[in-house]
This record gives C-alpha cells, structure tokens and sequence, in this order.
C-alpha cells in the first residue's frame, strides 16, 4: 500500500535542522479535552482506553485538532501506558485519579515474569490507528508517533499508578537496583519495537516522553533514565520509505542534563518551560533542534499576552533553522480553544517575521 | 527572660560559612508522621491544625527527634499554611487530600481585603511555641523557625489548596499580574513580620521554603517568587541577642536559578536532590552555605546504601566550611526511624573524616 507523499514537511525539516519559511508547531494533548468535539467522540466511545484501542475513534480524534488549528503535525491519539497494559498489568482510569494498574510490581518475580509484547499483536490497535490517520492525513502534514520512556513507565508500573513520592520504584532503586535494570531493559527493547511498529505503519517521526525522568538525581538520571532512552534510540529504524525519521527526547524537569540528552543520538529535544531557550540553545543548539517552550498556562490569558508570549519564545530562539515550537507539557482541559488558534497563527506570523 | 546560651553552634557556623568540627545536620519534616511518638501527640491533639495551636503540643513534637536522633538543630514544628490561616483564608486539612482552604482568593477585591495579620495577635501561638521550645531546649541545638514564600502561599490561596496545573494563579499571573503583585506584597510583608516575631520569640535561625517555585519560568520566577523573597530577606533582623541570625532560602526545583538565589542576601541556599552538591558549590560556594542534598527516597534502602549515598554528599562537598547535611524535601512518612539514625550518624562519622 503506497501512502501519500508529505505536503507540509516543516516539522521534518526543523526537526533535523534544516531551513523552513516558518516555525512549525504542534502542541502536546492537541486532541484532548479542552476539545468540545473530543469530548462527544470520547462519550461515543465509553472509557479512555475503549477510544484508544478504536482505531477509527482514535483517528476521528487524532484529526480533530487539524480541523480547527493551522498544525504542522499530527500526533497519534494514544497512551503512553499501553506497553504495560500489553504487558497484562491491567490498565485503568478511575475517574478523576488519573492512570492505575490492577497488578503492580513489586518484586523480581513479578518482574522476571515480564516479556516485550509483540507490537503486531496485542499493541496492533496502535498500528493499525497509525495506518488509518496516515491514510486520512492524506500527506497534509507528518505523523508523530510516539511512547513513555522506560522509565517512566516503570514508575506508574512499580507504584501501580500516579506517585508523588515515588516510594516504591525508588526504594527497588536504591535497594535492589538488579531488579529495576531487568525491568527497564525489558522495557527498552518493548519501547524500540513499539516505536519501530509504529515507522513501519506510517509515523514520520517518533518521540519519547519522559515524564517523571526529573524527579531523579543527576546519576540516577544517567543510570536509570537516560542510558535506555540512549539504547531505544540506537534500535530505531531511522530511515523508511527512503524518508529520514526524526526522533525527539523530552524530560519533564531535565533541563539541568541538556548535554547528556543532546549526546544520546537523538535529533530533538523537548524542553519544559522552566528554562528560557535561547540559553538551552546556547548549551546544545548546534548538535540537536530544540521543542518548546511556553508555560501551557499563558493560554489562559488574553490573546494580546498570548501573542506577546509566543513571540517572545520565538525571539529568544531567534533566526535559526532547528526549532519547532510547542508548550512545555500537554495542553490543560479548561483552555478555551479560540486561545490556541491565536497561539498558532501567532507561531506562524512572528515565525515568518524572524526569518526575513 | 534570659535564654540559655548555645552549647552546639555547629549549625550556625556552618550556614555562616565558618569552620566546624563535623558536618551538621538535621532533616526537612525530623519531626512528623514516621515516628511513632509523633502519631501518639497527633492523636492526642485532635487535628494536624490542633496539634500546631497548641504549644505545649507543638514544643513535645519539636523535641521528639531530637531524643532519639544526633540531630544539630530543632525545627519548630508548624506549617506552611499558618498566614494565610490568620488572614481568615480558614485553612484545614481534608484526610489525604493536603491543606484545603475555605475562601480561595479569585480577584482582586478578595486579594484588597487582605491585610498582614499581626504576629503577636493571630500567630501569637506560633511565637509562644518557639519560645517555650528555646526554653526546652536549654541551648542544646538551636532552633530554627520558617515560612512558606510569598509566591508558594499564594498558590496555596489562589488555588485553595495543592494544585497540579496552578490554573488560577497562573491565570492571574498573566492576564492580571498587578492583583498577583499586591497579593505578594502583602504576603512578603506578613512574612518578614512573622519571621522577626519568631527571632524575637528566640528562634536562632530562619528559613523560607519556596516549596513551587520550580514550576515557573525563569522570567516568571525573578519577578514573582525570589523578588519577594528579596524583600523578606532585606526586611529581617539579622541579629538578635548578639548573635547573627543565618537566613536559609529553598526553592524546591530551583537549581537552575542558583546564581539568583545566592545574590539574593540570604547566607545559605537549600537544595534539593536534582543536581550534585558539587556542581551547586562550584556555582554558588563563595557566596553562600549549601543545605542538603540527599533523595529522601535513600532511606527505603539498607544500611549500607544510606551510608554510601550520605559519604558520596560529603565527599562532593569535600572539606569546605559551609555544608548542612540535610534531605532535598520532607523526610516521607513510611521511613522507618532507624534508618534515619544510620544517616545522622553516617554524617557526623563522614564530616569528621573529610576534615582530617
């Protein structure tokens, strides 16, 4: 099955540093609930995880926000816990709690006990969502396919949900850290094979999100989170259909280890907002593009401080080729869409201006 | 009433930057939930709030970990929220939800009616407890007495409670900040007012926890959170009775913005577990102490691993005047005590060694 050749490529370029006429932007959660049509399709569906595993639902949302908003992408509408749910933990929304297992692990037994699900398998929902978007998206704009890094996904695996203190992953980490390495290395090589799953049925780029990768000391940073995001990266399929795959990190809260990220083969970044980003470009703008970075929390306020916002990060970046812009994290479900369409044009707008 | 004078001063010096015989320490939260004989007062006081109204209360909890544990210094115990509580926010704490506040503030007519309250009337039980704790003590260790930021209370108040996406605040932030500014300002003064009440009282030390200052952007934090906390430190006695009393400041998630704190007037920086001791001193040592810095998650683990992990802190230090040993945030409920034991005494045998 042949697919259709891409339209718009900016994100593609910027993502490998090329030169665009505009800064490309597409934003965490676009298909989310701050949508008023994602919340009919969601009711349509039942649960979260009824809509993530329909693929047609899961495309209709996945192209909503393209509907409404001038994007430069498409992200698969997904979970990141749906390696762990294919891993037989039990995923679950209880609700207004956010994400939880029915089967935590807490030993080494459980652990052993794991193995990579086969991506054409009990994960082929994904797939077979990102072949049906790829064939909507009809080449419009690219497809970023993505997953939670490992050790991310350890976290919500070891503690059985959401944490705060982090009591249990931490305590196999300084305890028995044997146990916590066979769980991420299963969990790498899952993540590689998911995420090359997912470039095989049509993404053209893929992210890794690691959320909870800043709750770590610089060391255990490098140990526990960063080295298998390094291996994931070294197993991607970095080419297909004679395309370049963009890969992209991003670490919630790292903005201390930019270098060591900057050096894990990757091509992007993802930066939150607690860094301004001319100085995060200082520190790695000549070896890896840059995603980000505005507080999600500007698009509450008026459209004038939004546009100055907006074009205040797009200054500090300034006329380089290799940003893509973004929010720090997802966007929250009580924004008012009209504010993100004024993010959007005011992207493309002062994106244009830099460049002349 | 004369005071007792100091018999263990190695905490002061040591936030003083002055030569000391061992590396002190004492721990975020070293009286709270994970001693059993804490849980027995709390039952006995009622609520978490009635616990810290009453100061014969207040004074046995405070001294709890000091009987069981090396520790050189007492924290009074208290909490964050008790400003806010004296301006008639009506603070309380719903069972493991955290603080709760009935009247949030939302505009600026709520924030105009706002006055700071006077220490010796509303916070009068504050100042009673931190001097029958310094009576208590008899010169043991000094005590030191705290506040929340300005910017770390008001989220509280804005929010009504802990907040995970600080919608309103950081609404407020950007489409009203001269509300945000007169609300800090208010706070900052009720601060500083606070804080000079308990060195009055006898406190010998004073620390401002910045507990959400890393959840803005570097422009967004100078302007709203550690300008106020400029002010603060301007504003305090520095002296009293003779003697100097060191200012500690911590934002928790801060380190990228360590140069800013240290110029900020205080004499020691507080530091939490996401960057090495070793690379914040290189930063920021000639200017200030340092505080921490150890994953209060170390003491899940063994023996061994908590000594291990207490000797590497000191050894990044290296032999330096100017190190408090301490966690980077509130020692966690479920640590067992005597692990605790094994890290105070680890510190003391480690800070002895590295100063042959």
């Amino acid at each position: 099955m042949s697919l259709p050749a891409l339209k718009n490529d900016r994100l593609i370029k910027a993502l490998l540093r090329q030169p665009t006429d505009t800064t490309p932007v597409w934003i965490m959660r676009q298909a989310g609930r701050y949508l008023p049509e994602y919340r009919a399709t969601r009711q349509q569906a039942g649960s979260f995880l009824d809509l993530c595993k329909n693929k047609e639902l899961a495309c209709e949302v996945t192209l909503q926000p393209l509907r409404r908003f001038d994007l430069d992408a498409a992200i698969l509408f997904s979970d990141i816990l749906t390696i762990p749910d294919a891993m037989g933990l039990g995923l679950y929304f209880a609700e207004g709690e956010g994400p939880k297992f029915e089967h935590p692990l807490r030993n080494r037994a459980d652990i052993d006990r794991l193995g990579a699900p086969d991506p054409s398998d009990s994960l082929r929902y994904v797939t077979d969502a990102v072949s049906l978007v790829r064939q909507e998206l009809n080449g419009e704009v690219p497809l970023i396919g993505f997953s939670g890094s490992p050790w991310t996904l350890s976290t919500y695996m070891v503690e059985g949900g959401s944490s705060k203190e982090y009591r249990y992953i931490k305590g196999m980490m300084y305890e028995n850290p044997a146990a916590l390495h066979q769980l991420l290395s299963t969990l790498a090589q899952s993540v590689t094979a998911y995420l090359n799953a997912q470039i095989e049925a049509g993404a053209q780029a893929v992210m890794v999100f690691d959320t909870w990768g800043g709750v770590l000391s610089p060391r255990n940073y490098r140990e526990f989170s960063l080295g298998y995001m390094q291996q994931i990266v070294a197993g991607l399929k970095r080419e297909h259909e004679g395309q370049t795959i963009p890969v992209t990190l991003f670490t919630k809260g790292g903005s201390q280890w930019l270098e060591d990220i900057a050096t894990s083969g990757c091509n992007a970044l993802g930066l939150d907002w607690t860094i301004d980003i001319d100085g995060a470009r200082a520190r790695v703008g000549d070896k890896v593009a840059l995603q980000g970075n505005l507080d999600p929390c500007v698009l509450y306020a008026d459209a004038e401080t939004i546009r100055s916002e907006v074009g205040d990060v797009i200054t500090r970046f300034g006329n380089h080729p290799g940003h893509v812009f973004n929010l720090g994290h997802g966007i929250h479900q009580a924004v008012n869409p009209e504010h993100l369409k004024v993010l959007v044009d005011a992207v493309h707008e002062f994106g244009f201006d830099i460049r002349k």
